[in-house]
């Protein structure tokens, strides 16, 4: 039995006001190649498959055409899941259809405890939900934190678990530990997000979306995919694919990583202005996407727009002759999360400390802004 | 053999502000319990599901669950095409793997010729295309109206049309003479978008979609079956509903109109303030959608606040005191179409008439807005 997975391919995404779509085609198209010679016996995406929860007719035609290649005409069963950047319901149109040719889309919660069996395998699908999500469904306000809504959602698979088979899990969560970059968007605010370890002990293996490296953890039977391509300079030099998992005939589950070259990687130089304009440092490629942090540039009239006559990716300048300063002015802040810089703004503005209620009521606003589906 | 014939749902549609969802809703759960009475062969949708090319996620989940009930519960083939309110892509979205149910999705020029085929009959689908895509798909400059471009895609038709079968042209078009209603948007501006009824001689029977009254035309094999409600005021009064198309074994070809009653009808209501208010006029029921037309309001403060008190579904009021200046004022504009109030206002503003070049590019760039997909 081969597994193919794979998550986090936020198609549609737009990485400092560029859009990624040529990149994500190139990308798919190889993933395709791949999959035409690996003939795995199910893929599985394990969410944010879509950037934003209304993507444009090209983003929504790239992900129809690679699934269509995949599933009609590679034939190759399909499961995937909704993560917190997906619209379940965009997500889910057709699904009633798609079924019927082993394309499995899971975006709600009343059909998580029933598991998709492939080749005697029971793969147990459980979709991003927010915690008010899971509060409702099972109608229980005592489940306040992802640990305890992860528990009873597991608690309600377990019924189906059959111990005579293997059964893994499809989630989209962040394990605790885990490595984190800055392209994933938090699933709650104001809330711990992580879960333990343990919590999965009843299934032979879990594949996991939403922290895009592919070793954020390392745990035996525990896997993130990562990520489809570097979404963030956070992920500079990280290799990005997907996992191969075989399970043999004593049941035993192993998986190796597979990385798919990028028609751009990204690319972080530090280094003095005149040496990067006289090409004087080494870069992998000059079409690659660029964040500059240069040193001797203040005298220089618009630097972005002659570094784009030679690396014509660019996307980030950062000035570092006044590194100290910068640092204090712009960089902490964009390394902040919005509760932060709400509080700092509150506190430097009012010289007040900004009280725990007013805490709750920002995350509330801020959560319900960004679980907003148009 | 026993087709039905709807068309224009315009899943969506916003009348003076107010969202029809609920209304639509409503007349699916009872088309759908009609179909599961009638039982039909195949139903036949000629465009514009939708009202805008960008649906809300709602509206995407009333469509898609209604086809789910025709096509996936009482497993009834269905063939749909798009109309010019719909966008192609996301129309389009999940038919490769539709097809395999029997659910037939058309939006491309490229599958035109290719009819399908239930019952023996032969069903050629032609969704609506701008002249400028029918040119390009054909690679040939010289058509230049919808009369050419229609013939032009039948003469591409021709070739797979079988003589010794019955063969149904499905469009969403405009017939030479057919009556029109407010509330259908032109399929172009600038060009006479009316096509010749002996077009379709090579048909034996012709089912539209487009013009919202369901007898726009009086012809035989030839018919609009109408909205799937009363979408502007000057549709007052009309029936709405589908149409029962029936074949028999000598391919003779007989339809029947069967209407719907829908949730809330239009009314227009034209009298005096205090009649009105003191509901002194009959109306048909004080829940549907009214236009009041009425004299003697002037001194009233809010008078659409108090008529809502009476009839909470009031959509629309005009003081018909002053009747002659309004008309000069509102109503005429109102019953003009985008270009002419374009070139009355240059013409009141410069005291020049506007040049023919000058209404040429207004036309394109109404077009170009028209057409605009997000």
């Amino acid at each position: 039995m081969k597994i193919i997975h794979t998550a986090d391919w936020h198609l549609g995404r737009i990485l400092n006001g560029k859009q990624l779509l040529d990149d994500q085609k190139y990308v798919l198209t190889k993933f395709i190649n791949h999959m035409e010679k690996e003939q795995p016996d199910v893929i599985v995406i394990a969410g944010d498959l879509y950037d934003t929860s209304y993507p444009s007719k090209e983003t929504m035609s790239l992900l129809e055409n690679t699934i269509a290649e995949l599933n009609i005409i590679l034939q190759i069963p399909v499961i995937m899941i909704s993560g917190n950047h997906d619209g379940k319901e965009r997500l889910n149109y057709g699904s009633s259809w798609f079924e019927h040719n082993h394309l499995f889309i899971r975006t709600k919660l009343k059909d998580i405890h029933k598991p998709i069996e492939i080749n005697g395998v029971q793969f147990f699908a459980l979709p991003f939900a927010t915690i008010s999500e899971v509060q409702h469904f099972f109608e229980d306000k005592e489940i306040n934190t992802h640990q305890q809504a992860l528990n009873r959602c597991i608690e309600y698979m377990s019924q189906n678990i059959d111990e005579n088979k293997v059964s893994i899990l499809i989630g989209h969560l962040t394990i605790k530990g885990g490595k984190t970059s800055d392209s994933e968007r938090p699933l709650t605010i104001g809330t711990v997000e992580s879960v333990e370890r343990q919590s999965f002990d009843q299934f032979e293996y879990v594949m996991l979306g939403h922290l895009h490296h592919p070793f954020s953890v390392n745990e035996k039977n525990i896997k993130y995919s990562g990520s489809l391509l570097q979404y963030s300079f956070s992920e500079v030099n990280q290799a990005k694919g997907y996992r191969i998992v075989n399970i043999d005939e004593v049941y035993h589950v192993e998986d190796t990583f597979k990385s798919i070259e990028p028609l751009r990687e990204l690319e972080v130089i530090e280094g003095d202005y005149d040496d990067v304009i006289e090409e004087r440092v080494s870069v992998k490629n000059k079409d690659n996407y660029f964040h500059f942090k240069l040193t001797n540039m203040s005298h220089i009239n618009d630097p972005m727009m002659k570094l784009k006559q030679i690396y014509p990716n660019t996307l980030a300048l950062t000035n570092n002759t006044f590194e100290h300063i910068e640092e204090f002015n712009n960089v902490e802040i964009k390394k902040q999360d919005d509760q932060s810089i709400i509080k700092s703004f509150y506190e430097s503005m009012t010289n007040e400390e900004i009280s725990e209620n007013q805490s709750n009521k920002i995350a509330e606003i801020l959560n319900n802004i960004m679980r907003k589906e148009v």
